[in-house]
C-alpha cells in the first residue's frame, strides 16, 4: 500500500511568468503530476484506456508561500490525507531546499461516465486496496 | 468604481483532457482572465511594463460542480469579495448557462520587486481608488 | 463555403514567458483556435462527440518576425491553401495593427480512430462541401 | 563543447487532448526542454537574470508521424544543426522506443533586450565557445 510520494522536478521555461516567476496555475499540474506518480507507484494507472472509471477532481487548492523561478529545482510531496467510499484527499507540499513555496490539497471523487453522464461511484476494491492515508 | 466583472468564454481544444472535459487547472487561468479584464474595466492593467508593483497570488481555490466540454461557452463571474491594505480578494462563479460550474476564490497581495526579492507593500491609492466590494 | 477566418484575441498573462513575450509554442494554439472558429464558422465541429473521424495534424511551422506582448491585441488570418482526398492545409498570419508578428503553416489529415489504431481516411462529402481553398 | 542531448520524458495528463493524444502544440515544448537541458550540459543557462542577451525563436516546426498518449515514456533527441554568428539551428526527433513519434526544427537568434526593442547581436564568445555542429 502506499501513501505518499516526493516527485523532483525542475522549472521550464514556459511554467514562468512575466514576472519572472512560474505562473499560479501551474501548481495544481505539479500535484496531479505527484498524484499520477503516486499511483503509478501502486501499480495504476488514473487513466487507463478503455477503463470505466474516472476520477474528477471536486475541489483543488493552493497557498503561496515563496516564490519559484525557471531552472529551480524543487519537490513535490504528496500524500493522502483521506479515503471514503467514493473521494480520497491529498495533502501536497512544494519545497525549494528548506524554502516552503507552497501548500495545496486536492480532493477527487470516484466516478463512472457513460456518454456525458458522470455519476459518483464506489472505488473499486483493487483501487481501494493500495492506498492508506498517510504519516 | 468597479466591483465585478462577467467575462464569456469558449472552450477551447487544449483546455480539454483525454477524459474530454476542461482539466481543472485552467479554471484558474479563466478565474485570471476575468480578473485582468476587471482590472482593465477600472482603466488598469495589472502588470504595466516598468512598474514597481507586483501582485502575486497568496492562496487560490475552485471547488467543482460539472463538468465542462470543448466548444461549449461559458460565463466567468468574478466579484471582489474583500480589501485590505494589502491584500485584494475576489469570488468567482462559472457558469454554463443555468448550471454551475465551478465555484472558486482567489487572494493576492501588493508587493515590490526589487532583484529576485518580493515584499509586501500597501496598494497605491490610484489602484484602491478604482476598486470596491461587490454585491 | 467558407475559406478564410479573421480571430481577434488578446495576449493572456499565462501566455507569455519571463522574457515578457508571448511564448513561441503559443502560436500554434492561437492557429488552431482560429481553425476552428473558420470549422463553427462553416457549421461544423472539428470535435463532434462520438464522431469517427479525428484530424490529427501531420505538419505545423511558424515563422516569427516580431515579439508579442501581455494584453495587446492581435489578429490571427487562417486561410485554406490546399486541399486534397485526405489533407486540408492552412496558412495563417498573426498581426498586431500593420506589424506583422507571425507566419504559419499547418496541415490536417482525415482519419478514423478505432481503439487506438488510426487510419488515414478520405474526407467526408459534408466536410470537404464546406470549405474551398481561399485568397 | 556539447552538440546533443536526449532527454527522457513521460506524457503528463494535461499534455493530452479530447483525442487522448498529446496536442501537437506540446511537441514544441518538449523540444525547448531539451535545448534547455543541452545549455545546461554545457554548464549555462539560456535565461540566466539580469543577462543582457535574450534568444527569441524565428522560426520552429515539427512534423508528426505518430500519436503519443498519455503516460507513455518517450525520448527527445536534440543536436545542433548549425550554427551562425547571431543564430542557432537545432534538430531534433522525439521517439518512442523505435518508433518515430516526431521530427522538429528549431532557430534562435542571439538578441539584446533595451525596454522592448529587441536587436540582433553576435553570440558573446563564452557561448560559442561552448556548442559545436552534432553529428
Amino acid at each position: 500500500m502506499v501513501s505518499e510520494y516526493r516527485l523532483r522536478r525542475r522549472v521550464l521555461f514556459y511554467e514562468a511568468d512575466p514576472a519572472g516567476i512560474v505562473h499560479f496555475s501551474w501548481f495544481f499540474r505539479y500535484m496531479e503530476e505527484a498524484e499520477h506518480a503516486l499511483w503509478r507507484e501502486a501499480g495504476l494507472s488514473i487513466a487507463p484506456r478503455r477503463s470505466e472509471f474516472v476520477f474528477p477532481r471536486i475541489n483543488a487548492a493552493f497557498e503561496y508561500h515563496s516564490p519559484l523561478r525557471f531552472e529551480e529545482e524543487f519537490d513535490v510531496h504528496i500524500r493522502v490525507a483521506a479515503i471514503t467510499e467514493k473521494t480520497m484527499r491529498y495533502a501536497c507540499d512544494v519545497t525549494r531546499g528548506q524554502t516552503r513555496i507552497a501548500t495545496g490539497s486536492l480532493t477527487i471523487v470516484c466516478a463512472t461516465q457513460q456518454r456525458d453522464e458522470m455519476k459518483a461511484a464506489s472505488f473499486p476494491p483493487e483501487i481501494t486496496a493500495k492506498f492508506q492515508v498517510g504519516p
